[in-house]
């Protein structure tokens, strides 16, 4: 057998997979490629990878036996199983200091798992968020990879010519330990929701409350695209509203508006819920795609159910339309701002070290959610990696400051005229609470103490004899029952 | 050793335990009282429980000793690995057919499995939900109880004369299989909350928007509290309202602003998430726990970031709180009509049996959400069993068309002001979701199509050609790319 040629292999040829594949053909890399169903194989070589330096293999033997040492195998397979099927058919074949790296969708408990499990065995492993869909997988995607931090160097360089380029720089940088790779993709997907959710809202109010139409509003969002809001999905959204059908009808108008949600948004929902950290925004999101998932009941709530008498709208549209961008943007600083806290509470309990400002430089291009507003979040944490809050920055403050007029106008508006913003609704009330010294909250914890006696603590400055400072204090609000404090249960 | 007395065993002298002894033992039942600390056995023997016929118990094996055959032994112990550490020390002393109830707040998944291994072992389990705190425990519960569908006989009488009565009906039947008591209980739990973040929501816009003083707030909960609001959380925030502290200032505003939410709040939002079901009050009233308790970051955010000018309301005072308790209606019909689509979901997917209406009345009285309103959802279900939606039951349909002009003014006038309503508003853009023939879902799915090939499905009645009826569509957005469909990987 000749001597192995290839430098990196890659398992799973669906459409990311063939497209990251001639992408690092592109940038001189030789890539073994190999398939469960190796005609796949074969119809790869013969058609999309016809004339580049690819190879093939037709099993796992083959891949491991064309692989320059230590060899690189990405896998590019459906989350789950599958994974752990493919790395415990390729352990015979990997020596010491091989890589694995998984390209998929992996949930990051996995992740954290494999990297232990693996490097146990002495090989390492690497859990990479890859974005950027078929387009970015083909010119350039955004790659985030997180797990045996031994394994950076020797991966570094294909992994940072085959990312997208900004201003020169790659947006593919070390994430950090274990799971954080496929951790900060997840939550890059759960900020994709929110902007994908945001946009919809827009979209629906200038359609069902200034009754523009598709190929209008296209205008609008081509316009924004030139301002704050520049980014992959304003311009793609822009190109969809112009796409019509062959009777001239725009294409989107005919698509069944039921999204699916059974992925990583949902995690990130879930992982906000279990760090207790308030990721309004995507949850939101995901719970707009359930609603949006029970189609058939919504048809037949809507023939029982009517709303407000939606009258012309009479005021300023130009203005309205203004106010609007700033209505998305403000919330998008807003989902932003809940990501990057959902980050920050993370790597503290986990102990990551996490680089926020590579963090928004690696999203900054090559990926779904690109942008250059991620260009001003990582100015943010370059000038202070320890900022607390975006919303703490100086150009995101005075942004907000300049949107909030405008996004409070499109939300009471939206209320009165009865179209649904729960995205922006959500970010608005995040940002009313998060600057309010004081939250109704102890409304809360007064019922809390009333019914169940929870206890509170009081309120700083307000301490007396009867409420003594970081004491738990009960009261007998009543009258009747003990005073025992309900030290072990919790109703 | 003469013979056993015990009609029923208690692990668990916290509050919630010792007050629902003395309650079991006030309806005739001779109740054996056992705690890990047995020093709190003779305490509560020689105080509380002087003069009952409550027995206490030194040992796991005196209290099973102590106890009529089949054994009932209610444990009142924190979820966890306590209550399968005392269901282990209970196994040796016990008999084939004894009933194990954990009356605990565990989580359903810990009840399905320990139904499972007590049948196992010829054991009984129950799993029950007990809500009320300190009160409803010492006076009437709301009891959920699930599990083996076996030991129901043997504890119906305690569990129903013990429970709380409503115009001569327990609050208290039999749930159903595995661990639907404690599912049924968590999604109470959430419910709460979502109706403790609303009432916060109208204390809030009273106080901070209409400048109303405590006092003055307390008497317009106690109007409320003659209408269609009437429940226990109403009628204890008007008495935690009018508590005041020594020096005459309401307590309540000396109570610290942060709220704990790492209990059955949080379960129900992730269940929703895990069943698609969009439970978006429980999860905005868990989230606003969660912002409360970054209560240092507020109040270095409340300096940097400032609201609207706040002018005085100048409009008919007496109107808005008229909307504003119909905004609380209003939001209180959505969650609970998301609550109910939450148990539909999941007994579906577990293939339990829930009786609808049965869940009303068990929560109509004895629990924290004991309200008149859970009457009209009892009366709704018990018109229609297979009832698809809270919503289109007349007397729901008409109550939320009344309500709806105030809500909308009420939160539209709450963005304006600057006051946040996380919870408003996320009921109110649900109603307008659902009562949506058309979301924007639809440019969603264009858009996972354009970036990643996803495919999308053609809006009944728009079919052509190109578009055809049941058919994954992908269109070829950018007259780049190739053609495949991502089949096996989701970005």
């Amino acid at each position: 057998m000749s001597a192995p040629v290839g430098d990196i292999g890659l398992i799973g040829l669906a459409v990311m997979g063939q497209n990251l594949i001639l992408n690092m053909n592109d940038k001189g890399f030789t890539v073994v490629a190999y398939n469960r169903t190796t005609s796949k194989v074969d119809d790869f070589l013969a058609n999309e990878a016809k004339g580049t330096k690819v190879q093939g293999a037709h099993s796992i033997q083959e891949l491991c036996a064309k692989l320059k040492r230590p060899r690189k195998i990405i896998l590019l397979v459906k989350a789950g199983p599958a994974v752990d099927s493919f790395i415990q058919q390729l352990e015979p074949y990997l020596e010491k200091g091989d890589i694995v790296i998984d390209g998929g969708n992996s949930h990051y408990p996995d992740s954290i798992r494999r990297t232990k499990e693996l490097e146990a065995k002495g090989l390492l492993f690497v859990g990479s968020g890859v974005s950027g869909g078929e387009e970015g997988a083909r010119h350039g995607p955004s790659l985030m990879p997180g797990g045996s931090t031994a394994a950076w160097p020797a991966i570094k360089e294909i992994f940072q010519k085959t990312a997208a380029q900004v201003n020169g720089e790659p947006c593919c940088d070390w994430v950090g330990e274990t799971g954080s790779g496929h951790y900060v993709k997840m939550v890059h997907n759960g900020i994709e929701y929110g902007d994908m959710q945001l946009i919809a809202e827009a979209y629906d109010i200038l359609k069902r409350g200034l009754g523009i139409h598709e190929s209008e509003i296209a205008d609008i969002f081509t316009t924004w695209n030139k301002g704050v809001l520049d980014s992959f999905l304003i311009e793609i959204t822009a190109n969809i509203l112009k796409f019509n059908d062959d009777d001239g009808e725009p294409l989107v108008t005919k698509i069944l508006d039921k999204a699916g949600q059974k992925g990583t948004g949902k995690w990130t929902a879930i992982a906000a819920l279990d760090a207790g950290t308030a990721v309004t925004l995507i949850g939101e999101a995901v719970f707009a795609r359930c609603l949006s998932a029970i189609k058939e009941e919504r048809v037949r709530a809507s023939k029982v159910i009517n709303g407000p008498q939606r009258e012309p709208f009479r005021g300023d549209k130009q203005q309205f339309i203004d106010d609007l961008e700033q209505a998305l943007y403000a919330s998008k600083i807003i989902s932003y701002t809940q990501g990057f806290m959902l980050m920050r509470e993370t790597a503290k309990e986990l102990n990551w070290t996490l680089n926020y400002a590579g963090i928004a430089r690696m999203w900054r291009g090559g990926c779904i959610i690109k942008s250059v507003f991620l260009g001003d979040i990582t100015s943010a944490y370059e000038k202070n990696k320890d900022l607390e809050s975006l919303l703490f920055d100086d150009f995101f403050n005075k942004a907000v400051h300049k949107a909030q007029p405008g996004w409070r106008r499109v939300i009471a508006q939206a209320c009165l005229w009865g179209i649904p913003t729960p995205a922006f609704s959500t970010a608005l009330a995040f940002f009313d609470g998060y600057r309010s010294e004081v939250v109704p909250a102890n409304l809360l914890q007064a019922q809390r103490d009333y019914f169940g006696a929870h206890t509170f603590r009081v309120m700083p400055g307000k301490e007396n004899p009867r409420l003594l400072k970081d004491r738990d204090i009960h009261i007998n609000w009543t009258g009747r029952g003990g005073n025992v404090s309900a030290s072990s249960y919790s109703a």
